[in-house]
């Protein structure tokens, strides 16, 4: 198969995209560190239990809605879990299961960072953008993430929940 | 100071931003581990040093193209050192500075897993935009890079020599 390298316009799109991304994320953890503790992921892991129904996940749950891989979830929970900040509870209809609960703690922790990590949220992104690319960011977005989501020519199924649940119908 | 929360259409924007960059990072390591046991960002300096004259540049200047903190890129140097792929030297003209060179067993690795690299850029990103969301894309991304660079708010320059460069005549 002949490699389909990138056009000068695709490759400057890409390094504008990568180069934005590792920028932004370094502003995030920085904010979050110096005023949290914590990298961001951690802070979205406490973000997304807070807006949970009585405030807890299952842990497959929690990796599919961050996008992100069990290994790194386990790590990460391990931690904030060390810090008092969750805590970890057998689900009570699956044996397998494991559920993440944010604890008063972590509740109180996430309460306190959330003004400053907003503020770096807009500063560094929203208010550099008019609402229609704000509108273009969404859609471009949404489609990378629906083929990524969807793309079932993907290694490692075991550790990536969002992939495995929608190829198998348990 | 009052907190300006984000709006129900920022969030949504947030969130899809959030999850695209997540999978697609996924997707970029799982390809490259398993094509050159590397991560993404591995990958990036060598593909940065590739197109150096004579292959070479110096770490802060390294740093500073591929928009990662010194104390990331002194580790992953570390470890492609170990491995071979780089070399670091010492700079001529000035004392403090180390230089990274590609050696030739690392260009090889990476003209290896270039076209797999590609395919996947490929595959999760382009053949997801239409020609114009690329544009889009490019003037969102250079905006938010330009942005954070030039942010003088930002704490902990020291770490981040595209920071420490622009705040003084050094």
């Amino acid at each position: 198969m002949t490699t389909r390298w990138l056009t000068p316009k695709e490759q400057r799109a890409w390094r504008a995209y990568i180069a934005s991304a590792h920028l932004l994320e370094d502003a995030l953890d920085r904010q979050l560190q110096q005023d949290a503790g914590m990298p961001h992921m951690y802070y979205s892991i406490l973000a997304t239990l807070s807006e949970s129904p009585e405030r807890r996940l299952r842990m497959t749950d929690l990796a599919e809605q961050l996008k992100i891989t069990r290994s790194r979830l386990t790590y990460a929970v391990t931690r904030l879990e060390k810090d008092g900040l969750l805590r970890r509870e057998n689900c009570r209809w699956d044996k397998r299961g494991s559920i993440a609960a944010l604890t008063e703690e972590g509740m109180a922790v996430l309460e306190q960072a959330a003004p400053g990590h907003v503020e770096t949220v807009r500063a560094s992104l929203f208010d550099q953008l008019t609402e229609e690319q704000v509108d273009q960011l969404e859609e471009i977005c949404t489609g990378i993430a629906r083929a990524l989501e969807s793309d079932e020519a993907r290694p490692a199924a075991d550790d990536v929940p969002w992939r495995r649940r929608s190829s198998s119908p348990s």
